[in-house]
């Protein structure tokens, strides 16, 4: 029988540097790893591909989807809808793929009701005047939105607690090969082994 | 403020290469790892040093520190006793060093009641036909102490259950990677790192 992959459920404030990191993370140890793709109601943009970016559904099919339970966990983001849909991942899962999924913390809460076994993590920026730094230097926010997201930053740390492991972004490479080896170890971990280790005790 | 190291205790039945995996762990991933250094009342043997391979005590001074409360754990293995030194371990995981204990499941569960923050990890040999094999080929071994030393794994085995980890020993390179991985990810977990953290919120 082929062991199950686990789900890895990455978050943390916007400009920690989480999308740069999962880059990182599926080129260097991409090997058995998957990163989710969600369905949206927004509209392809130019490059996106249906399945590799994005499955791109109407508001009806979505609702639809959403109305049958077909989403691990599902928000509203300005006027579109997002949702990472149960059957990619299961499948992905039973390939003995792991799944990353980067999500916010309120999708990360969504999904530790249903998936208590996911493996959580939190990108924590090195300090708040790095995060700030990160957000100036995108050059696109007034000083409102900049104080907008601080804001945001410090009420989504506060979620960490309900994280299993915290990983600083001092570096994009070694936070990649923490989260590698955090997914090399939870596979060690008594109780995700101990059915294959029952068959050898009686074997 | 200095942050400590963790203590990591390895377990497993004898045959299944717990020493040759230490070893390798430390000549790979070495920096900032320590083996711990047992007292015995063994008498030193030759190539033996003080304070590297054992500290070597009579009797009398052993029994003193185990009344002072000075060992972790210890016990008597045939006509000698070995005990785990609890300031030696202290100091090092003061100085910001992890330390491994290669220690006997009984040994480990005593850890356990005193260090409920250490690692646990069971080393298991690929399977019992391979145990049986490593214990053969010692070539030193009649077929009744075989026998004896495969109902021991069997028993071992059985506390494997109070290990946080089980690491299979299919190859020697691959078990002490995965070691330092555990070491790497225990590092990340949120209940070791919220102090440092708490002072991160109020940052």
């Amino acid at each position: 029988m082929k062991r199950r992959g686990l789900l890895i459920v990455i978050s943390g404030p916007s400009g920690a540097g989480k999308s740069t990191i999962c880059r990182e993370l599926l080129r260097s140890y991409g090997e058995n790893l998957e990163l989710s793709v969600s369905a949206t109601t927004r509209k392809p943009r130019d490059g996106e591909y249906e399945g590799v970016n994005y499955f791109f559904k109407d508001i009806e099919e979505f609702a639809k989807m959403a109305g049958n339970g077909e989403f691990i966990e599902y928000a509203k983001v300005y006027d579109n809808y997002y949702g990472t849909p149960r059957k990619y991942v299961m499948d992905k899962l039973g390939e003995g793929k792991s799944v990353i999924l980067e999500i916010d913390v309120q999708g990360g809460m969504k999904v530790k009701e249903a998936f208590s076994e996911a493996v959580f993590i939190f990108i924590m920026p090195p300090s708040f005047e790095d995060l700030r730094r990160r957000i100036e230097n995108r050059g696109t926010e007034t000083e409102q939105d900049i104080c907008k997201r601080m804001k945001n930053a410090y009420s989504e740390i506060n979620y960490a607690t309900y994280y299993d492991y915290i990983v600083v972004n001092n570096d994009i490479k070694e936070a990649a090969a923490k989260i590698s080896c955090i997914i090399t170890a939870e596979k060690c971990r008594y109780k995700r082994c101990n059915i294959e280790f029952e068959n050898f005790r009686e074997g």
